[in-house]
């Protein structure tokens, strides 16, 4: 069912670019998806691509834009002019020309704008750049089937044939009051269900949950992921209708938030996938190293502080990457345990509560982990019994420090509106590979005074 | 919009369920969503749970069954008789219906089944017991709105109307032929804006996109989000049209195989949540640490082996929890990057092409260290010229060989059908700990020849 790009319909397709076959060109592609349209341009070099990119009707190259990676979208549009732009944007929905429009300088932004074609649909779109981003705002769009508290069924049927006409896909019908103020739903079944002449007042359905426009989009997505909403209604602030969201739009900010999370964890601070060039990636990637490096610093110099051990206890220094390791993956462990809870909303119970059942874990995990350090390091890495001991009691305490600290940390964070998975990934690990070279060097110097 | 649960409503609840009034408790309930009555349930002790679970109507506990956390789900099936539990199951979608009763153990499973009440949905169930849960096959509902090509428009909307009946919401009307294979589709905006005389076969889309019984429900994930559907039709080995899958199902299958990366690269084997018991929190987080405290003893191994540098090169010792971390680092970012692109399916170019992109990328970055390194490690670590040499060498080529391996380790298993997931987290920082180490130390010796 799903389309494969392979070498040879690529070849074709260059060969026909080579040739001018603009005609050709589009016979080829007539029966793709603009999915796989998109995936067919990003392998092309940028000439080609903006030449297939003309070949086509605008209906489907304005698809195709919203399906490009941002790179060569921004590049593509370089390439068209304003009018050009302004007719791939009449073809979008007003959340998606938005989201395109904004990307766009300032002056072309507004040459677009004064260029599009239907003025009700470029009042529309500038209404929603005034929005946040990241509010639901931001993501709604002025497509929607609304229908008026006080019209008989007939009216209503009559005005939504000439509403859905503008709306792709009719997820809910609206039900608002004559000051356009949100009151309810009419379900698509009841309207499949029920007949022409029952009055809308009877029908309707009272409850409907919707979102301000200043709700965060993550909010959003929570929301309509826990009521299983493929549509929400959103409100101003006078409760007054002014759009809806719709569930494709929340699986990107679904998606968007769990790669930010994972990459945190990983120590990526942007967004970067690995096709983006090296520089990107270098943005992405280098601040955290540098500061795992400068945290690497510290370490060194705690250990320089210890060096009166060297000479008769040389084996601890054995040990410190060990210890420094265990602090590290624990560390890492409750902290992201903590940042997916905190995603979820799924914490319960008070601080104390949490504190006692992490030290309580740790402390079941060090046991078993001390037990096969304290086996491991007499058979199989021959060192005494007093050092055994002092390493096993470090790794304890380590263990239980990291824990805290990487239960802890994100929750400071979240109270005080940082995001939490700030303290994953090298930022944990980078701590507690000092926290855990300290303590294990005073227990070692409590234990075998040197 | 949304039910905030309160110390005082709780307290109101568990009074009046010690008063045994569960018309009371059921009036105060009224007004509640299921996904808010899941909360609720989540807040009191089992008993009470069950008690409010009993004075509600089958038509809403039905649904709050599919909210609750797994634990408390199988514990208030636990405390229900076969007929109450099949009472709930007639109130689901066959899909959610297969879910809850998959989770039975089996005699009471057969019980269940025996006592449903409507033959053909039980049948239904039946047959989605056989799938696998992780295909589309184990993700479908029977639920759908289907019409045969060969209808006109008019006998089509009599039958819709009928079928719509069984349908919580109709996504799309399907067009089958006398074999039940799947044709096309028609929109519910056609629904909404032609005549009821025109001809089906006139109006229906032919294009449809469909998968198979056996897609795994992951791949389902991915052409769902790529083509932008809110549900997809499933057929079988013979293109005969047997299910449909919705948004909100795939929407659980991605934040499910998000968390499951996440949890991966943070050394976390099994899906837990903070709210899990210690016990499954150390199931899931031991296995994680043994294998890095086995990964330690090797390093330390590794150390021993050095210990001729003791006597005129302490110092390096004091570098290794820094050379360790910074390999476990840029092993942790580039194995993240490409377990994402595996995901995304958009890892695109040959292995050679990759190999010089990770060695490139790793130069710059680990040039840009080495100098920080090099110019620290005199101005505040205090090291002659040639120790300082000796550590920008060592992390130069530790950072290399680092991202090699988390670049090429994660795609070697995913070309071996291994999730590439498992080379994250505490995998790739342990082995690069120790490559990191075995580096340092073997270019040690080279330069300063201990």
């Amino acid at each position: 069912m799903e389309f494969k790009i392979n070498n040879e319909f690529l070849s074709q397709l260059e060969e026909l670019i080579k040739q001018n076959n603009a005609q050709e060109v589009k016979n080829l592609l007539h029966e793709v998806h603009y999915a796989d349209m998109a995936e067919i341009l990003e392998e092309l070099d940028l000439q080609e691509a903006i030449y297939v990119f003309n070949s086509l009707d605008s209906e489907i190259t304005a698809e195709i834009l919203l399906e490009l990676d941002d790179d060569l979208r921004i590049n593509i549009l370089k390439n068209l002019s304003a009018k050009e732009i302004a007719e791939e944007i009449d073809e979008l929905d007003t959340d998606d020309a938005t989201d395109i429009i904004a990307e766009l300088p300032q002056h072309k932004k507004e040459q677009v704008i004064s260029e599009l074609e239907d003025v009700e649909h470029a009042k529309d779109i500038v209404e929603l750049l005034r929005f946040d981003e990241d509010t639901a705002g931001g993501l709604m769009g002025k497509e929607l089937v609304k229908v008026n508290m006080n019209w008989t069924v007939l009216t209503c049927v009559k005005e939504m044939r000439q509403q859905a006409e503008n709306v792709t896909r009719v997820h809910s019908i609206y039900v608002v009051d004559d000051e356009d103020r949100l009151k309810g739903r009419l379900s698509l079944k009841d309207l499949l269900t029920s007949s022409t002449k029952t009055p809308i007042s009877e029908v309707y359905i009272k409850k409907v949950t919707s979102v301000k426009v200043d709700t965060p989009n993550t909010e959003v997505a929570r929301i309509m992921q826990k009521y299983d909403l493929e549509a929400i209604p959103v409100v101003d602030e006078m409760g007054r209708l002014v759009g809806r969201i719709t569930i494709d739009d929340i699986l990107d900010v679904i998606k968007e938030e769990a790669d930010k999370d994972y990459q945190m964890a990983a120590g990526i601070s942007q967004d970067v996938e690995a096709d983006d060039s090296i520089f990107d990636l270098t943005k992405a990637r280098l601040p955290w190293l540098v500061l795992a490096l400068l945290g690497g610093f510290i370490s060194v110099k705690v250990l320089g502080f210890f060096d009166g051990a060297m000479h008769n206890h040389k084996e601890l220094f054995f040990f410190t990457p060990l210890i420094a390791a265990m602090a590290g993956n624990v560390g890492v462990q409750s902290s992201a345990i903590i940042v997916q809870g905190l995603a979820n909303n799924s914490l319960s119970g008070t601080v104390w509560e949490r504190l006692l059942k992490e030290v309580s874990l740790s402390l079941l995990n060090g046991l078993i982990l001390g037990l096969i350090l304290f086996i491991g390091s007499h058979f199989l890495l021959n060192v005494d019994i007093k050092t055994g001991i002092t390493v096993t009691t470090a790794l304890l305490s380590v263990i239980i420090i990291a824990s805290l600290v990487g239960t802890f940390i994100p929750m400071i964070l979240h109270k005080n509106n940082i995001d939490p998975a700030l303290a994953t990934g090298p930022f944990i690990t980078t701590s507690n590979d000092i926290f855990g070279i300290l303590i294990y060097f005073s227990i070692a110097k409590l234990i075998l005074g040197f």
